[in-house]
């Protein structure tokens, strides 16, 4: 996805937010600040705004010497997660919270749980330090968690599921990944590939943090072989690209990837809360709705 | 005062602002932001966030051909004001409405009469269209009005009144003035001196929009001689500086004018709303606070 012209005060903002996490010295900020106006500056040269806020995050790294400046935020973050999974799970197997309305055309039972299942993976996405600062997980969850989805394409993944062998996800941020957790050990498939960031970038997850939420236990986790916060297939290595070219279902995690493989050319469910203003234009919602979607198919470079 | 590494892309989204408001033409507001970054890469050269304001805004004019994005949002924000002048008048000749609380050492009737007053001048500052977005005035004003200074020097600005002869305002928004006139009015000075930028700036008043305002019935309107959105003295004329520093008062209007003037070395009653995080945290007060203090001596380039 074509990234906004108002994406890049708001990478610039990320990149000063992730400068002081790293150093408290200010002329490091500024020099980073500095090299960024000349990244920016060819802005048409990046695929997409996660492209783009990969290299802006290198500068942090080389500048500072900091490789992971979000690793305690991800730490606290996996933690907060893993104290509600008890909830999630509670919630899962309330039968008498039905969100679905109008979303499933067959309203038995398998359907209204597992919209909850996607409703609590998405539901994960609101960790995200990155945009959503200082979010009181245990206030707002509830509240969260029954927010319906504003699009919903839960019959057409009720449909691909049934002949389904192979299923990729592909995580987002990391405290998410414990939510990610109690879909894919509702789905149950030996074969689920759950694929991560290489290395840190901003609070994305990593296979180091993936085997801390303890999604290692249920899924096969692989790197998606990527440094940037999106799984932007030209910066992923081949395995990941064979694995998301055969899999029946990819369901795709929270704005970063959505805005890599809008344009990817095969079926990708969208599963995220739109966060910022640009995502919420894009797909016509509002600033925190939650969407899940089959797509995939946009003209590249749009 | 010293700019904030924060306030970068904060004045980067203002020109893409200015820019959508001057042209619907991406391809101009692409170009405006790539030599928005090379501006920027130089933030050090400039003496505080107005000087580097004032140069940004140039290149959305020179690339748009546009002199006064702004002209309509003035225009809107003035005529908002003139409606709801009548309230203003009642609010200060209510003297049932006392917010002096702490802050006068005297608290007879002209004391709060005067608190009043400066009060509808500062409120005034929330028509800051570069800032506060759609703010819905007839909705908000009575609140507005009502929220006490955190910060006033209403006794030292009594004080220096008693034996003031001259008196210079520096003006901040468009809609502002009408508020203004409410305090010139009440000061009943025939030598007060109204200063307004040289060219439209932003949302900041011109001497067209001070006549449109109805301040020129009641001050001596004159331009600073600047086209920055903040009287720094480097750039104003020599008219300017000398009332400037021969003033036995000077009161300043908004944060740009603080921004500007907070290390100029001379007494300055600064009159504000702080408005962003930046401003807030130097003055040590929330987002949303309204202040009335002395200053003008900070130690020049902090």
């Amino acid at each position: 996805m074509k990234m906004f012209l108002d994406c890049l005060p708001c990478v610039l903002n990320q990149i000063l937010d992730a400068s002081r996490m790293s150093s408290a010295d200010e002329r490091l900020h500024a020099e980073i600040l500095k090299e960024g106006f000349a990244l920016l500056a060819r802005y048409e040269e990046y695929h997409s705004s996660p492209d783009l806020v990969a290299d802006m995050h290198k500068i942090v790294k080389r500048v500072t010497g900091v490789a992971d400046p979000y690793a305690q935020t991800k730490a606290r973050d996996i933690k907060a997660a893993l104290e509600v999974y008890p909830a999630l799970t509670a919630f899962l197997d309330d039968d008498s919270i039905d969100l679905t309305g109008e979303a499933c055309s067959e309203a038995d039972l398998g359907c209204i749980k597992m919209y909850r299942a996607l409703k609590i993976a998405v539901t994960g996405n609101i960790l995200d330090s990155a945009i959503m600062k200082d979010i009181d997980l245990a206030r707002s969850l509830d509240e969260e968690l029954k927010r319906p989805f504003v699009l919903c394409d839960l019959s057409l993944f009720l449909e691909k599921l049934r002949s389904a062998k192979t299923i990729l996800i592909i995580a987002d941020n990391a405290g998410e990944a414990v939510f990610d957790r109690v879909l894919i050990e509702y789905l149950g498939r030996e074969d689920l590939v759950y694929a991560v960031r290489d290395v840190p970038i901003i609070n994305d997850l990593t296979i180091e943090d993936a085997r801390a939420a303890g999604v290692d236990r249920c899924a096969c986790v692989i790197s998606c072989g990527s440094d940037a916060p999106g799984a932007i297939l030209s910066r992923c290595d081949e395995e990941f690209r064979a694995i998301f070219d055969r899999a029946d279902i990819v369901i795709s995690k929270g704005q970063g990837n959505f805005e890599a493989l809008s344009d990817c050319g095969r079926d990708v469910f969208f599963l995220l809360k739109a966060k910022c203003a640009m995502i919420a234009k894009r797909l016509d919602v509002r600033i925190g709705d939650y969407v899940f979607f089959r797509g995939g198919h946009d003209e590249p470079g749009t």
